[in-house]
């Protein structure tokens, strides 16, 4: 059985095919937050602390860290800084980091402060990608994400996509990275741009699971870009992945919808032992839409039908 | 391809993996609804009308009907209420009928009298059952739900389920009915008391998809039972059943959330062409949820941000 092991300073986590779903938190992270960039340009970390404490209560399994606040010499400013925003937020909250940065000096300046087990993101099938953060990882004992893009970019053909993952398995292994320590991220295409992107990726991950046996991860909301309320499609992706075996994504975990597909996924996946999550996340769930339709009418068999089958359906709730 | 064809007066519906999901409007049903009951003893159709129009107009694909008022002499009563019940929701509404019931003489009796190719809802591996239902099926050129039972009972183990179910297509054969005219039921067991139910269901989907090669539907709902937040669980397993290979289920089409997630799951799944029929519903939607989150912010790259890579990711979007 496949298990990445990532940590914090005191808290282990496993992503994993028997594990529920590992939700990274993205929202740290300033690329597209105009905002969010000049704070922390500023050294004002306080959307970050927010930011890490809301994800965290809103579920989060781990934080993406990501301190790309400039795309002019971000090899002399993104290390201290992707250093200082994840000491912010690893002596925050106690859950597993990801360090995400395309600056490798970032990437060791972070490993060298983070404490327990991050998870490296990224790496790709590149050349120079591969050469420079592979011995990070084996150096600091660390998993990563690997993105299935190369020097050519990222092919349309998922068995491209798929070999790419493959290269990229077999090249860690010469560094002496083991495979349960690659998370491979397939790339997920907008539906809207591409109507095959989703059975393209559930084909992907059942390969990546049963061939390469590697933990899976993507960034989940990139399937609805361009689409009327994508937070409607997001939330319908999450369990087809989750069925077709991807073990973690890196989302928002602010957004309730989505949150709510994961933990229904969970359940429906044996991931939720007992539905103890399920249960004490939504036992006094109320419904707040407005004008919505009345209370829950079940259609399993209740006891005062006297036990008269419809159409041999009845005694199904009874029959487990 | 398997392709089951079913029709109202005027219109051709193909239940198929190749089409989206075929939603079987499961309201007019007087089985644990005493008040929809009283209502049809008395030849009072109004609900049954109500439920017709509401069903049909929320994106039923298809309506069931089952007039089971009684568990007291239905072979007398329910031929007639079924036929009349029939008559009234196919003059109401232009989309095919599935024809719920236990009784064999108001399956045949509804036959006699409904347009188009109605499924019949249901057989089961019991032989008394098969000798009755299957004649009919033939006799009448209609399709059939298969329920994978028999007289034993609903086994808790998938295998014996699928033996079922290949049995109930082998003996359909003999009497000349084809497997696309099979949908098979492989039932759903409720999750809260049974924690492998989820991935029991998926196993058998595939099975019955790719060994059997025949449509399939459940009642949906059961999957939730006794836990709180029903919708949430059965929004979560609708779009892990179609990408399991599920292609029908009886449920309720007026739950906006359950919907969605069968929308949602159409597109992901390349049944809904240029997301037409997404778009169509959703262009101007805006959630009604008090005191939700704010407007989302996309986390595909923006044009903003430089074209700078982040950790590999940038460029996503634009690589569909």
């Amino acid at each position: 059985m496949t298990r990445t092991i990532v940590a914090s300073a005191t808290k282990e986590v496993i992503i994993g095919f028997d594990q529920p779903f590992c939700v990274i938190g993205e929202r740290i992270n300033p690329t597209g937050r105009k905002k969010l960039a000049a704070e922390m340009v500023e050294g004002n970390f306080e959307t970050v602390i927010k930011d890490a404490l809301a994800q965290v209560a809103a579920g989060a399994t781990m934080l993406d860290v990501n301190a790309g606040v400039t795309s002019v010499n971000p090899n002399e400013t993104e290390p201290g800084l992707l250093v200082q925003t994840l000491e912010i937020v690893q002596d925050l909250v106690d859950v597993p980091l990801s360090i995400d940065s395309s600056v490798t000096a970032a990437i060791e300046a972070a490993l060298k402060v983070a404490k327990g087990r991050p998870l490296v993101n990224s790496v790709t099938g590149e050349e120079e990608k591969l050469e420079a953060i592979l011995p990070l990882c084996k150096k600091y004992d660390v998993p990563v994400v690997a993105i299935s893009n190369d020097e050519t970019g990222i092919s349309e053909d998922p068995d491209v996509r798929f070999a790419v993952a493959k290269k990229i398995v077999e090249r860690a292994a010469d560094f002496g990275i083991k495979p349960y320590d690659i998370v491979v991220d397939p790339l997920v295409m907008p539906i809207g741009a591409m109507g095959t992107a989703g059975q393209q990726v559930f084909a992907l991950l059942h390969r990546l699971r049963h061939e390469l046996k590697v933990n899976t991860t993507c960034g989940l909301s990139n399937v609805s870009f361009g689409l009327p309320h994508r937070h409607g499609i997001n939330a319908g992706f999450i369990p087809m992945v989750i069925g077709a075996g991807m073990t973690s994504a890196i989302m928002n975990p602010c957004r309730p919808q989505e949150m709510e597909a994961v933990r229904a996924a969970n359940v429906l996946n044996g991931t939720d032992p007992n539905c103890m999550n399920w249960i004490k996340t939504y036992k006094d769930y109320q419904p707040h839409v407005a004008g919505s339709a009345p209370a829950p009418q079940s259609t399993a068999p209740s006891g005062g039908d006297g036990g008269r089958r419809r159409g041999g359906r009845a005694g199904r709730s009874g029959g487990a």
